[in-house]
């Protein structure tokens, strides 16, 4: 199955949720408004990004189990489906929240959910329900099942960890009181492993292999201790292309450098400058007009950080790449599961 | 042990609850500034109230143990401690939220939590942060007993309901559009059952019966066919209070009639105005001025709602004597357990 039919075959399964979390709150007798609100809440929010995430659910899933998409049964491939959905709704649930905190106005090319007229702060508790709707499909259709509790903790970890990530970023890239004091490696590093690598890397891997057995502590250590810098490296490579990368690349207009962000760019800059430099960075970063911006870029241009990025992604991967070959597969791991990861990564241009 | 006893002494475990907290951000080598950040939150906003809910687990367990608080061991008093904040964890969690999707101005005598400077809008990943520490705090202390996997569930559930329970209300009571027509007892009775009944009465009791081994799916059943009419009473009884109570007796000042509230008050009212008094409804109330309010409350003495409500307290609370007194004890569930719950709300004015 191709990449696109497998992206369609996934979101094939959205409806059926979608109905089924409904006829929960039928059963509940909830008025008709409220599930109708609750209902356009999740076809806005859930569905409509590239839904990586949900897919790689499914792709390691038939890696660990040595089986093409097509060979799955109905029932198997909905259940895996579910996990995939499982992590789409928590990223909605982040990022309806990450936008009323950003004051973003579009996400996915539409208005962000808050702006939506009549919804505004209404959009807090919506995005509640899309984390509680995670825990009802899972209820529903893993109870059963022995690795039932572990799913929960996985989720439940990976949640706390992810808001880590977004507390540590929201407290360290005040856009009000630009301070680059207040940046480091260190503190960038903690941010994209917490906010993003967890539950953008880890995660979808970890519920595959829940799904499929193969889950020892140490096969689940193993494929951590890959992905997580692997994450990192993927957040990097945001960084570097919002600041690099043309908008036809990346299909957006990078906006780190305008919007203070503690970016992988700007610390690698802050390595670098001298007491000169350091003054045009504190008096340009942050700011909202292109000619600060310019100056910027400038600057990072002449400290040379193209250079320092591409010795960065050569060493990151070749360490990876020896680590995935160093993976003990004898308990049915596969490091398929990694590489796959690696090659959607590397030189990627968006 | 008295109340103020049992008071103090579950205050007295919630340091220590923080401090575990505290050490898993530390071993996950966060930054200090966001460690103090989580510190100041889970302060300002889990303790503070008057505890009842966490209390309440308390007195269930040693209602069903058959024992007084000051003799359980230390290890099962705190354990059971920990239930209790669960509970007003999950409370400040909807509290933080519902605070900025209201636009409150004060919680417990203090500035709401999203209007401390420097906070705003970053008071949404605090919330999520306050229901993360529940699942914190569950897998360290409960992961290895049989029912751990039940309280999450049961966490799970009664969160989803109290999310669709604000839902509801949120869609229900739009202080922008004033419209009478929205509103029914049928609503009502769904949002408070939803947004207070479950989490405040049912909740606590099914903790405390989880930890005290008295959990079948029967008793669970008889505990919430009386808890959650009860938890429906309270909540009508807070209704009628906040519009027929005195500022001694409630310590704040009603505001429902100017807040457009979906009350049971306005419902009741409704069931019975002729056309003329429907139009006065209609043209004064959520109306934010004092003129505005005193034509509704006088209207609302005029059609003898306290009668009606004197009426339905007196049947409400013999029903529920009734259903008590038919309670099977044959698993070990307690009467008591559901008398203390009821004696506690019973011609309550506060």
């Amino acid at each position: 199955m191709d990449k696109q039919a497998a992206k369609d075959k996934f979101i094939g399964e959205f409806d059926a949720l979608v109905d089924e979390l409904k006829q929960i709150l039928h059963h509940y007798k909830m008025p008709q408004e409220a599930v109708d609100w609750f209902t356009k809440n999740l076809y806005y929010n859930a569905p409509g990004g590239k839904l990586n995430r949900g897919l790689s659910v499914i792709d390691t899933y038939c890696i660990l189990k040595n089986v093409k998409i097509e060979e799955l049964s109905d029932a198997e491939y909905k259940k895996v489906a579910i996990l995939g959905w499982a992590i789409e709704l928590l990223q909605a649930y982040f990022l309806v929240a990450d936008d009323m905190m950003d004051q973003s106005k579009t996400r996915r090319g539409q208005p962000c959910w808050y702006l939506k007229p009549g919804v505004g702060n209404i959009a807090i508790n919506d995005s509640f329900m899309l984390e509680g709707a995670i825990y009802v499909l899972l209820k529903k259709h893993f109870r059963q099942d022995p690795y039932y509790v572990d799913l929960l903790d996985l989720f439940h970890e990976v949640t706390f960890q992810t808001e880590l990530g977004q507390l540590l970023d929201l407290v360290t890239a005040d856009e009000e009181h630009v301070d680059l004091d207040k940046f480091s490696l260190q503190k960038h590093s903690f941010i994209v492993i917490f906010k993003t690598a967890y539950y953008s890397f880890y995660l979808p891997v970890a519920l595959a292999m829940f799904m499929s057995g193969v889950s020892s502590q140490k096969d689940l250590e193993q494929v951590k201790n890959v992905l997580i810098p692997l994450g990192e490296y993927f957040q990097i490579q945001d960084d570097y292309l919002d600041c690099f990368g043309t908008p036809e690349q990346i299909g957006k207009i990078g906006t780190d450098i305008k919007d203070n962000k503690c970016s992988w760019v700007v610390n690698q800059a802050l390595l670098k400058v001298n007491a000169e430099q350091r003054k045009l960075l504190d008096e340009n970063y942050g700011k909202k007009d292109d000619e600060s911006e310019a100056r910027v870029k400038k600057l990072f241009h002449d400290l040379d950080i193209p250079k320092i990025y591409n010795e960065y992604e050569e060493d990151v991967v070749s360490r990876l790449r020896a680590q995935i070959e160093n993976i003990d597969e004898s308990r049915g791991l596969k490091k398929e599961v990694l590489t796959s990861f690696l090659n959607k990564v590397y030189k990627r241009s968006k």
